[in-house]
């Protein structure tokens, strides 16, 4: 069975003596009064909702799915009342402005809740993190009115708010959708059309839903210049607030998925339903763009959240299952067999996926920092600084969070054996549900291309040099450590890959317009581990200053990570210098 | 939607450019009558059968899943007559020993038989697949008696066979099976235990099904070498041949899995259940291994087949989504969006899984020739050479195959974007029935302890060593052929790291116990990695004489195989090189 309890030491750790929240926290208006106490009691309460109210649901949700029938959506037994609870508790407003009812705590804060959420209930956590997600865009760029109407509804979960863009022929090519909004009369618009795809676009959870709706203008330009955005309730609003007559927007289906069956993915029909426009006209990419960054991070969590239920599940199981000996001598002479845990493999599997969790865990952390300060920092230089590092780092955290979250719930399952292809056991569950975080919120492959293009080869690798020298200038500072002594080299060589593969990158790029497209995976791949390494590598130092548990276990695992996962950088660095030559090569009706 | 049409060119390509399987067959009296034109009418009716019979009912199957009722298992519509259809038409016993009714057709050939069902219906498969190998043993240790009152009717599809081993506590290590097998006056045995995760245990195809049943006599000796095998009918045999009386053994349920929903995974109870003994007293396990290495690969198949059907639907998905430019410029001016196949990232992703799967066939008919010579070759050294060959790759066949499998599954569906998530795509099926291959007859990590333990660590080496040899005459003999110019210096650096991973897999398990299995997957890995590229430098030198796009398409696929996989053996050797240290220190209750 599935074994879950929130990672509170870890996530403590990292939170205090790696990065040294509260400081920072200290140093900037928005976050002054969030203190260490302050953390580690949200921390802590967060765990206690998502193991006692969340994860129960877990499975009996993927069991029972959503059902639709003429336009109603009906959620897995107990969604509708957790909501209610976690929304009464102040979880639904976590990170929300608080001039308008929202709780205010930084997102460093929120991304280690996120993960515990998809831990615990992947299906659940989305119908918020929609919410807040459309939160977030409302309250850039939204008029005041909008913003006083909207805003304390849904962060008090009396209304949900989704994001409608993918189209049946637009995915992620949404410079050809086809949704249209006229005027009218009144200042709003009609907007027609039909979206897919759409996370909880219907459900029975509350009053009302908030559709932000991309969507064209009749004289748009053609192309991603000409998309607006705008915001379509299911309920139009009454002058005082209350919920009046319905919207023409109703749900036409849902889908049958490979996982995450408690949540509902709409298919939303829009028939002239009235909206109001978001940000300016034709600039509804943009607006979509602002919450891009926090967006993409929470969706990389749910790779990170369900490796580490993976892990801990399959720690348990380990422990207790009983088959064949150790190969140095029997360890539990007493029973007729060892615990699985004795052997080399199963100790492979389940050390590869705890290196991989906690530097996730550290690196989601860290961009959930650098979002703060871009946020919220008086300093222009700190501010620059950050912006540069969220735009670099949260492609390769979205890809690299789920591409390992798929890997560590595939390895969990594989440490149950038999057991683990099993329903009832619930890792299966874990494979299904991580596998849709590869493909959604862009694919990883858009990911890849959003870093290695956008990111690195337009600014001519300035921003990824930065960050190599930010990572070398604090080895230089640390190198004589001697918690560093066997991972200094192996960092060193990282780095030096990893400027490598900028290099190769932009060379092939000035010479060859499919090079950006052919390498971008490999590239991300090699960001992503270079920057588990270096976040290992603080982890060590700091842990090196502890005498328990949790300081030992960082020295070791981390030197895991070092000896045996880090390695994969130099295959990386390889595959790109094969360029794009051969896999342009034969005609598409050659395959 | 899911496309699949029988590779038959490729198979043929195999066969008869690489392998000149006629000359082979016309060598061995066993074999003699079967001509090229046999065999290409056989894969040709094969690919028939599938494409019309078994694909039709695969998502049929997968949706309506087995049903089990007070000891009854209702199939999903259809696959009873499916399963009729292929019996009659000799499909379920193609390899069969003719002596007993059996086809007598090649290993060589039934593996791409196999292949194509496994793309077809993998559920579908399994039940033949599960009939073919018990047929195998019994072949090979039952009595006459035995022989000639059920082999007939296995291969004749009235019945069917199974084959139980594992038990609620007892997976991987039999040694602790409970099951036990009393003597009776009669000469029978009595047979009491509870089997878990029996592959068509129970099924509504036909009339009896005839259980092989590990269990233990009264007085065997502890562990391994006391267990014994048994064959357990469902219905006694009357003397006549027709069906008896119902015997002591009953379906107490079936799982719900992940995938292979049309696959009946049963808890079978034996109650006193009659048994007649196959082979020795406390020879069960040997008897089991006579017909692992053709069931491995069988399963091993599985990975390669789903990798198959996802790759060409892929392909399909990739020449119609219209979606984005080509960076070079439109390609299809007149629509609003370029086919997605002209993207460097798709076509990375469509690459790397043909590059994988057409390895995989070539090793999966190599590994069949190997399996044909050593059962029917008059040749003591021959023989000899062949065994060695198929203990050394099955294997590495069965795990590499299925890893792979999993891997080319989820970039097909990743492919498809979004709707690769969607049930009705049928991607995501591929995905989840290609997992169970990774764990069941031997999970991978069993396969790569058998490697690296008992065909490499135990023979110091020799078998792993004579392999290399081979290939670097191989490639001696040939190499200053144009068309292996590129790729002659990779190979001769993959046989280097081979090499070297082998000692470093000698030198460390000399001085550690745990190393073995500390490093077992990697070197497996890194095994299948060599030896793909060696049937890849074949392929590309025979294929240098065809003027033809399977020729063309070969020389480039192949290269993209050396510049883009290859490349990870890279990573697996500094892998292994870091040993068992790190991972075996924590103690179990730290992690």
């Amino acid at each position: 069975m599935a074994t879950y309890k929130a990672p509170l030491d870890d996530m403590r750790f990292i939170l205090h003596d790696v990065f040294d929240a509260e400081t920072l926290w200290a140093s900037m208006p928005a976050t002054a009064e969030v203190s260490r106490d302050l953390a580690d009691a949200v921390l802590e309460e967060a765990g206690k909702m998502v193991e006692g109210v969340m994860l129960p649901l877990n499975r009996s949700g993927d069991e029972e799915g959503c059902t639709w029938n003429d336009t109603v959506v009906t959620t897995p037994k107990g969604f509708k009342e957790a909501f209610r609870m976690m929304a009464e508790n102040g979880w639904t407003a976590l990170s929300g402005n608080p001039e308008y009812g929202g709780q205010g705590m930084p997102k460093m804060l929120a991304v280690l809740f996120e993960e515990m959420m998809h831990s615990g209930n992947t299906s659940l956590a989305l119908y918020t993190l929609l919410s807040n997600g459309a939160c977030l865009c409302l309250d850039a760029h939204a008029t005041e009115a909008l913003k006083s109407t909207y805003l304390p509804k849904i962060y008090s979960g009396e209304w949900s708010g989704t994001m409608c863009l993918t189209e049946p022929h637009s995915g992620t090519d949404l410079g050809i959708l086809r949704t249209k909004a006229e005027p009218q009369a009144d200042g709003s618009y009609a907007v027609t059309g039909t979206k897919i795809f759409i996370t909880g676009g219907e459900h029975d959870f509350n009053d009302n839903i908030i559709h932000l709706v991309l969507a064209k203008l009749p004289d748009a330009p053609a192309g991603s210049k000409g998309i607006s955005l705008f915001l379509v309730p299911k309920f139009l609003v009454n002058d005082d607030g209350s919920v009046g007559e319905r919207n023409g927007v109703t749900c036409g289906s849902i889908e049958h998925k490979m996982g995450i069956k408690g949540s509902a993915t709409c298919v939303m029909n829009f028939d002239g339903a009235k909206g109001w426009l978001i940000g300016e006209a034709n600039q509804g990419l943009a607006c979509m763009f602002t919450m891009m960054n926090y967006e993409r991070v929470s969706i990389g969590l749910q790779g990170l959240g369900l490796g580490e239920i993976a892990y801990q599940s399959a720690v348990e199981y380990a422990r207790d299952r009983l088959q064949g000996r150790a190969a140095g001598g029997a360890q539990n002479p007493n029973g007729n067999a060892d615990p699985i845990i004795v052997h080399g493999d199963v100790r492979r599997m389940l050390m590869t996926m705890r290196a991989l969790n906690e530097g996730g865990r550290a690196l989601s952390a860290y961009l959930g920092m650098q979002l703060d300060i871009a946020k919220f920092s008086d300093d222009a230089a700190a501010k620059a600084h950050a912006e540069d590092r969220v735009a670099l780092l949260t492609p390769v955290a979205k890809a690299f969070f789920t591409d390992r979250g798929l890997e560590t719930c595939v390895i969990g399952q594989q440490v149950f054996g038999g057991h683990g292809y099993i329903r009832e056991w619930g890792m299966e569950q874990f494979v299904r549900d991580a596998r849709i975080a590869q493909i959604y919120e862009g694919t990883n492959g858009i990911q890849a291309l959003d870093l290695a293009g956008r990111k690195v080869a337009r600014n001519g690798g300035q921003s990824a040099a930065a960050f190599v020298a930010e990572v070398r200038e604090w080895l230089a500072g640390v190198a004589d450590q001697p918690a560093l002594a066997e991972v200094k080299a192996p960092l060193e060589n990282a780095l030096a890959l990893l400027e490598e593969g900028t290099a190769t990158l932009l060379t092939q790029a000035g010479n060859d317009p499919d090079a950006v497209n052919a390498l971008a995976v490999e590239y991300l791949d090699l960001f992503g581990l270079v920057t588990y390494a270096w976040l290992w590598a603080r982890m060590m130092l700091v842990a090196a200053g502890r005498d328990d548990k949790l300081g030992q276990g960082k020295q070791v695992v981390g030197r895991f990570f070092f000896e045996r996962l880090l390695p994969r950088a130099e295959t990386l660095l390889k595959q790109m210098q094969a360029g794009s030559r051969t896999m342009m090569t034969l005609a598409a009706e050659d395959f």
